[in-house]
């Protein structure tokens, strides 16, 4: 009395446990760069162990989650996988880092329905890689294999980062004053953020687009750019970790221009009662934004809304400790002003 | 020159900035009551932050991260969200648990292209209150917004969790000898494992299914299992927190019994060159997984190999420590043995 004459199997709706332990070896093989003598355990058993310096007086733990979002969308199209490794890392490095704290390990989640296993690996590749040029360990991770769930080749990578820093030396924003300066340091590209928005207006990656055409287009040398849209499109997360460390006895806080723009990320760092002015004339718009722009007749509001617009991370350090600043991040641009006034104006 | 004669929006290609921000503020709303004083930020600024007390000499950081996985296609059926937060928090409590470690703080991510606003809230708000019920902090969160990513009403709920052990209490399986014995806990149900194999055999959530049929099949009174279809199958992932607190200074080494059953979850505790016997009729296989069993037409072994068959948690203790265990930990069965011989032996 069943539907199933044959006997159904795992492997046979989906999930093949077998073809699953061979990827986490795999797994375990590529995320070997990315050690540090503080793991206990290697990737394998119920949960990732670090022991923690004993040299913290006050620690707090400082954690974050983050998702590549529908970049996959366009770097599937042209196998660019390790790249969002990359961009999954330095995006929660960077969210982790604006309290000032220095991240201790990863942990990645993968996805989908139907990716490959070398396609995962590759994920996975990208993320130890990333772990290993900043210096913090690859601890664990999971990936979900979840049939029916996810379009043809859709997926998700999530990240989980988890840092630590004396509580004496927390960045939470809380001593910034009207009249302080906003600094900052450029993005390299979209980023993370803003994917759904660029597919549409570029028409690459989106329901109906001819995945063939799409990966000519990704693959061409464009002028405005001086490179192809691809590159433009898909080069990873820029981490401000070394870039701002030394500077970080000097910074008030520090705002990720992230999902949502100068508009929604400044005011999370900022006290209440505060708003800032951001001078757009401070820094130069990266060329794919406007490319962008162009195609999707989006306005130039809603732009500065979605997109980081070519400016990555903006921190708040007083007038006096300006020259100090500048000595110690050659790249930092002065972008703005704290003021009294509540709200994000951009001039 | 455009393809978009009307400007695109972002709210026009499917992500609401606006209605974002306002589920937002409902989940923080929800998430209150998973308050822990160690905890220095609500949900809103770039990370979360969690003073680590002061008491630990040598701490070690214990972290996980799972996801709900195709359980959720069940639930959407019927409404059970907040089931759902409950199934991903103990479910991760119990990984990081089998560490000795104490689950001090979670992080939720919930990923979708079309999942209500208040569909969000209810998996937040079930999420928030099994942390509060285990006495662990909601960290803070993310939610993904992926158009074209997710089929209609599919959904990802990933779960990550950070604890602390004192590294002389660590509990990693090392000093399991042969001849320990292994009690076990009951599960309550499928626990989050197993559910493509369970919906493929039960043709409830699946390609062209009908779901107002499968409303009705999981609403309707089943006398095999003394309750309805939906509440076997979606009662949500056992938390073995309490019960197993007292016994920990007596365990060497704990198995949570998820995904790949005995075979693969045993193997991860034991050291090297150690097996195990288990006594299936130590236990009573609870009736939904004969009931899956019969309709999928499902080979015994491979029953085992991807569902739990009623024992949630296994753990090791020395012979010696047998009456001591029974009385710290009332419902514990004994349910196996370590052996000399590799592998993992279901009697």
């Amino acid at each position: 009395m069943t539907d199933h004459p044959e006997p159904l199997t795992y492997a046979g709706v989906g999930i093949n446990l077998t073809e699953r332990q061979h990827t986490v070896t795999r797994f375990r093989d590529v995320a070997k760069v990315a050690a540090r003598p503080e793991v206990l355990s290697g990737i394998g058993p119920f949960a990732g162990m670090f022991a923690l310096a004993s040299k913290y007086t006050d620690p707090v733990i400082v954690s974050t989650t983050d998702t590549v979002g529908t970049k996959g969308k366009i770097a599937a199209l042209v196998d660019g996988y390790e790249g969002l490794g990359h961009d999954i890392v330095n995006h929660c490095i960077n969210d982790a880092f604006t309290t000032g704290a220095e991240p201790l390990f990863f942990m990645d989640t993968i996805v989908s329905s139907d990716l490959t296993p070398d396609a995962k690996v590759a994920l996975v590749k990208g993320v130890a890689e990333a772990c290993a040029a900043q210096g913090i360990a690859l601890l664990g991770g999971e990936t979900a294999d979840m049939p029916g769930t996810y379009y043809p080749g859709a997926f998700d990578l999530i990240g989980f980062i988890v840092g630590v820093v004396e509580r004496a030396k927390l960045i939470d924003g809380m001593s910034i004053k009207a009249g302080d300066l906003l600094f900052g340091l450029p993005s390299n590209g979209l980023h993370t953020n803003g994917y759904t928005l660029a597919r549409a207006a570029l028409g690459i990656g989106v329901d109906g687009s001819d995945p063939v055409e799409a990966r000519r287009r990704l693959e061409t040398h464009n002028e405005d750019l001086g490179e192809t849209l691809g590159e433009a499109l898909l080069r990873p997360h820029h981490c401000y970790l070394r870039d701002l460390n030394p500077a970080l006895p000097m910074i008030k806080g520090m705002a990720h221009i992230t999902g949502g723009g100068f508009e929604e990320n400044m005011p999370r760092i900022l006290p209440e009662g505060l708003g800032c002015r951001i001078d757009k004339s401070a820094w130069t718009v990266l060329p794919i934004f406007p490319l962008i722009q162009r195609a999707g007749n989006i306005e130039e509001a809603e732009m500065y809304r979605v997109f980081n617009m070519g400016m990555g991370m903006v921190f708040a350090v007083a007038p006096s400790d300006a020259d100090a600043l500048r000595a110690a991040v050659p790249g930092a641009l002065l972008v703005g002003e704290v003021t009294n006034k509540v709200g994000v104006v951009l001039l």
